[in-house]
């Protein structure tokens, strides 16, 4: 029943915003919001955003920003109208502006450095949805991590870009010690171990952490934002974050990382992109998605350690890196059932579509 | 009048170089040398050699020797004779050449290095030639950064190849000082500050650096030169020097640096490309130029910090990584008109060609 | 005569490896084998195993665990199955099994990792076959470089996973000085110099390094693994190293990694892959080949001081990337003839065929 009521609000929503250029606009913001974790669907942007408010008022304000001026600039640039409202120009720009928010210390003149910053994002999303044309592959977050890279990067050249003690560059030691109990604080002393609890939070903040919210209730408030939309998707979400930390655990990472749900957020997105969006959701899917996740643990790892030198995040690299690698066999894997951009629905309505004109044609009943 | 007998000198000496093999040949390189900003005209060419031999004979001979050395390779190799004659075969070995005298002690061996590197760049203009092909885009400076970066980082493990005070590798600290005052060098006393000369220097040496020269002189000879084939480029050339400068300005870029045309060169390359060459000439196209010039400006800080461990210059990679995210988007965005690569001439005949043939029909007569 | 016993020897097997299917399967790992050095033989396979295990057990076996694992892997994808039984799904996964042996800590679960990342291995070689499809391109082992990268770069944020001492980060130092003798060990004093001996080690150690084995024998078993398949192939091989040998040592490269081979194996993948078996062989593609191995020498220098601020290995990226800027160009240079990716067998039956059918048109008997 609650879910029928959603649906009829869900309704009322799309024929408002078809009509009003204002809610219109609403809509295309939130479809945005939600597209960060492949949900075209305003209420779960509209539940992300609480969440992002929930955790911090200032990454709040800095997501609001990003998403506007990427979405704006796409209009002003006359981008298929579609696209647009699809949400497709403003997940790269939500996510450059939080990102600046979270790795640079605030001051007014940031707030221009984002709206360019998320201007440009736009720019590149257009260009690598040509790039990638010809394979019918999906840009992913690679204009959010490709800009913040170019605007983090230079900070160490620009006088009036400060960085937060986030960045740290350093040359790695091959003999150091790694902290591997999971607790809150690499210096604490209290709440360490596997206790139920810490796990909760590894959990909870690995979902949390894909829109750079160290935070168990916005990671809890992402998962239902999700569900609301796909069960596929959410319980792809679910496996992503606690598969991760599972490896992350077993391979010796470091507890606190693992806690905070650094762990998790790349595996969350390579589990909702590979099972259920590019490929159709199967128990083979799922599997391979599962590969998928234990490789982008560890490429979080590894991209995190090839910036070490410079003191970068990783970002959602690796999900890019491991996302394209796992999706560009397509068809060359038998098992697996690739899905056309053009067909991207939710991970449900792509099931029945494709499993259902399957079973049509045998059973026929 | 002037601008009449210029044309026909160009018209005598195109008829020479049809004819005569050698003058063709040195048509050839002179177009190379043009091609560098774009230019497919000897006069350009030539004033560029000028402005190289008047800011430094060693650079000028390096010159010469990556020009010859690509183009020959090229020949060699038995490329299209027309992409040949067009010069597309030079510009990237005559900035090999000068890169490597810029940044490599002298020593008669540098010499075999040199010829080596710039018929290597040939190879590598080949390739990406054929990899940019689907997309219709151009290789830019690509060719010169590759080739000229797989020599260079090579330096260390070498010991015949040894670098100049310039390759300093170390790793970032984010909490240095930057000194923003606009001053001729870091440690300077004098001539620090804001004037209109120290403006001045980093205004033309911006146009300078495009070939490594850090030349007043040489940047106003390289304006002139530009300025004779398309007043277009030439606008472009100054607008993406001039903000390049102020960018670097307000964010507080290194003051040293920006004197020395270090923000300038890589802007200069991103607005010829974008606005005239490869997008039509329009306020829209200039203002679309104008956001690559920012980005690229950041750019440049960016790849140079990511280069700092290991000591090596961004060259025109920041020019290159953003004007190809610019460029890409094509007809993505229905502001721009893309112009293939097969129609690019002067900015002001592909706008002839463009906007003539667009108004021509709704106007008619 | 022995060539004639060794050929009816090789039907036989054909025959018995297309009815059973273990030796089926035996075929299939051992062509995975060969193809490592581009030769789809059953019998160089086999004797690069015996070469591998002359030099090292240890390593040996992590080859055996990789091939099974990414071939394996391939099978319960279900990939097209003649790639799969020509061997081009086993040899990314064999150099990922010897890599990680190489460069870690034996463990027992190391196992694991290598299974799991052969296993990607196979993943990373289907998205790159798919990526390089448009050009018809070879993948190369950049899958055996993308996927042990990602393996190996994690190792710092991962306790489990110990580093052997080959890992070393670190600074470059321009001002540093190289030891330039060749010579065994780089604080050994007996047995510098230039001498036969040492130059033989240099030669046949660059031939065992493209599978890591660091011995002469095993080099030599190598070579004699290519003759039996070709003697183009085998010519080149010797070249490539030879030349990329001769080239560190006229740059003053590090004269104890030029003595351990390590400035051998790239070129000689590079002069394999170049002249005979991606470009029809001729003179002039060898030529092509010859400036191929001196970029691929100078590129070995390069990447690994690209990577040297995390002190991670080059692998075979030098031959990545060099051959695939010497293979793009494709037919654009019309002195060298390209092979179609489908038409590729072995040097010899390549010349045959597309010398054979131009010299009948115009000769004719």
């Amino acid at each position: 029943m609650a879910a029928s009521a959603a649906e009829r609000g869900s309704k009322a929503w799309s024929d408002i915003a078809q009509k009003n250029a204002v809610a219109g606009f609403v809509d295309t913001l939130l479809r945005g919001t939600g597209q960060v974790m492949f949900q075209n669907n305003p209420l779960t942007g509209l539940l992300f955003l609480i969440g992002i408010f929930y955790n911090s008022r200032l990454l709040g304000v800095a997501a609001l920003i990003g998403l506007v001026s990427s979405t704006a600039t796409a209009m002003i640039l006359r981008v298929d109208q579609l696209l647009i409202r699809a949400g497709l120009f403003g997940f790269n720009g939500i996510l450059v502006g939080i990102g600046l928010a979270f790795f640079l210390e605030f001051a007014p003149y940031l707030i221009v450095y984002m709206v360019v910053g998320a201007a440009v994002s736009t720019v590149v999303m257009a260009a690598l949805a040509n790039l990638l044309g010809p394979w019918d592959m999906p840009a992913l977050t690679a204009p959010f991590v490709l800009t913040t890279w170019i605007l983090l990067f230079a900070l160490y050249q620009l006088e009036v870009i400060r960085p937060t003690e986030l960045i740290a560059p350093a040359i790695p030691d091959p003999a150091a010690q790694i902290q591997t109990l999971l607790r809150p604080l690499p210096e604490g002393t209290a709440g360490g171990g596997l206790s139920v609890v810490n796990l909760a939070h590894a959990f909870f903040r690995g979902i949390g952490e894909v829109m750079f919210e160290d935070n168990l209730v916005t990671g809890l408030i992402f998962l239902v934002a999700i569900l609301i939309n796909s069960r596929i998707a959410a319980a792809m979400a679910a496996m992503g974050s606690a598969v991760g930390a599972v490896v992350a655990l077993l391979l010796g990472a470091d507890g606190s990382f693992t806690y905070h749900g650094l762990y998790g957020f790349n595996p969350v997105l390579c589990a909702i992109a590979i099972c259920g969006t590019f490929f159709v959701a199967t128990w083979k899917s799922a599997l391979y998605a599962l590969l998928a996740v234990a490789t982008g643990t560890v490429a979080f790892a590894s991209i995190s350690v090839l910036l070490a030198p410079i003191g970068m995040p990783a970002l959602t690299a690796p999900f890019v890196l491991v996302t394209w690698l796992f999706l560009l066999p397509k068809a060359a894997f038998a098992v697996l059932r690739p899905v056309a951009l053009a067909d991207v629905t939710s991970p449900e309505n792509i099931r029945k579509r494709f499993l259902g004109a399957r079973s049509e044609r045998p059973q026929s009943a």
